[in-house]
């Protein structure tokens, strides 16, 4: 079985959209919000099948963890009421995406943060999709939008979330969203800086001894930090730290959003594969066909593919990257599948 | 030959680091500048030879190319005053060791940069430096210290500092300095990110078409961008780009500040080698001992005798790793080499 655990809703239906920039028109006018409008199971049903469900089986895997387009969350933008009533409206797209293809998503939610807001009303979100169904939530570290204001990952302003993720036995994965800053380009630059950037604020500091049970996956490979594992080793050294893999590899985790086949080998020479899951972005940041492979850029199943036959992995263990990871990460999404039969 | 283009001046005497600290405690207290103290030949002697140069002849490397203290640039603190003398200060130090050791190393300077500030300053210290003999500059991409609040290098905010650059034939290192931001750590997190960072600004940007003669060494083997590679190549093709090896890679260059092998297998596996210098980053970021192979994390020259001894690279090949580019690079440094026969 293959398990995509990084998939966004990039392709809503256009009166979504147009449904949130009214809304911020309208706060920034000081006008009433827009009423949410029809979105009709058609439309999404098509926006899905045209898309991520005809990639999903034209690349061979079974289901993806869908979460909203990351880059439109636009935490930097609206209030906190606006940014609920756009949290939950992507949130109920996705479970009625879920609802049309059991099979084939499961649900990411994302949460209604705002730059030094308060979390009551994440939580708040986060325990409706829980009962929703939703298997894991994106948590964006830095809701400015390319600035970092925010806190460290390892702040207590966190902690509420984490309770909450902890008693829900729900996984974050730490996600960037659109970037305001003309210095930093979003899926270039701010996402990649994010992720590399968060792993620093883990090592730093000793979250997971207060939060055992807490769970990150950082995506995109883990931004630089797979790249640059001999530095990081280091500076725990320095930091006085323990190893990193007692350290932050029993609670961190990266996925294979890397699009080249170096960057993967890489990634699956230097990280326990314990601590990495199958993950493509698709259809995200990059949608183009790689000329020197004719294949898609974010067709990441060829290259761990490709990574495993000349590794000579065993088939458990390529089951343990493809599916078996994020069902041990995910316990909600592998009860679900349990259900299913699966 | 071995040059290694990335060496801080990290071990300066402490009457140096405590008149910096006197300075700025006086500018708060609007009181006067304290004078600079007096530095001995002899503490400049023995705090080379007991650290960067021991290493450099224990390691087997011939000449670094020495620049300030990169964590003590500072630009978020002190105002335009401050900081030129600052840095004329840092920029006086290097000339003495280059002078005391001119066949071991050779000068980078650090500019009086100030965030938001003009950058005349900027462009006269330059000049100063040129005429003591200096090779190159490193260039702060994020002068605020961790919040990215400059303009991307793209700007024409830089581009009086970038003619000057180009007329006086010194290519810059990129390099950011100390973080005021808690959310991001400096080496460990702001240097890594503003490497990633300032690529993505040069492949949105089409800077090298209005400065064909421009060089740009972005260090920390070019922060998450190889690892990235196809990330990168795919984003050139969305946004429209020529492909990077033509938009970017003339002008553009990356370290071997990489601290295990693995990553330099892939630097040197996926970037062309005429876009590689040798550099360690030596007394560094990183400086213990590496369990795993018993050798320093920064003694990059392993991993890429390493790389060379599998890749089978010719006694030519490894030249252009380790000297040859970096000659080409800084014209500056192959003029002083050829004056002394080498």
């Amino acid at each position: 079985m293959i398990i995509d655990c990084h998939g966004h809703y990039t392709t809503v239906p256009t009166a979504h959209t147009r449904w949130r920039a009214d809304q911020l028109a309208a706060l920034l006018a000081g006008a009433a919000t827009p009423s949410y409008p029809d979105v009709s199971d058609d439309e999404i049903r098509t926006s899905v099948e045209e898309n991520q469900l005809r990639l999903l089986r034209e690349r061979g895997a079974d289901l993806t963890l869908f979460s909203p387009r990351a880059s439109a969350m636009a935490h930097h933008e609206g209030d906190l009421p606006a940014n609920v009533a756009w949290a939950r409206a992507c949130n109920d797209l996705i479970a009625r995406v879920v609802e049309m293809f059991p099979e084939h998503f499961a649900g990411g939610c994302q949460l209604p943060q705002t730059p030094g807001g308060r979390l009551d009303e994440a939580i708040a979100e986060l325990r409706r999709c829980a009962g929703l169904g939703f298997v894991g939530l994106n948590l964006n570290p830095d809701p400015s939008g390319g600035h970092f204001t925010a806190p460290p990952l390892t702040d207590p302003y966190w902690f509420p979330l984490y309770e909450a993720m902890c008693e829900l036995d729900m996984p974050a994965m730490v996600h960037v969203s659109a970037s305001c800053n003309p210095a930093m380009h979003a899926t270039g630059a701010s996402y990649l800086a994010a992720d590399t950037v968060v792993f620093m604020q883990l090592l730093q500091g000793n979250l997971f001894a207060t939060f055992p049970e807490l769970r990150l996956v950082i995506p995109h490979g883990g931004g630089a930090v797979p790249y640059h594992w001999g530095r990081y080793r280091g500076l725990a050294d320095m930091l006085g730290k323990p190893s990193l893999d007692t350290h932050l590899m029993r609670n961190v985790f990266f996925d294979t959003c890397v699009y080249h086949q170096p960057g993967i080998d890489l990634l699956l020479s230097v990280i326990d594969h314990d601590n990495v899951l199958f993950g493509s972005e698709m259809v995200g940041a990059v949608r183009g066909i790689d000329p020197t492979t004719g294949h898609y850029f974010d067709d990441t199943l060829r290259y761990v593919d490709h990574y495993a036959d000349v590794a000579g992995l065993t088939a458990a263990g390529r089951e343990q990257l493809l599916s078996g990871n994020a069902r041990r990460v995910y316990p909600r999404l592998d009860r679900i599948l349990r259900d299913q039969g699966r």
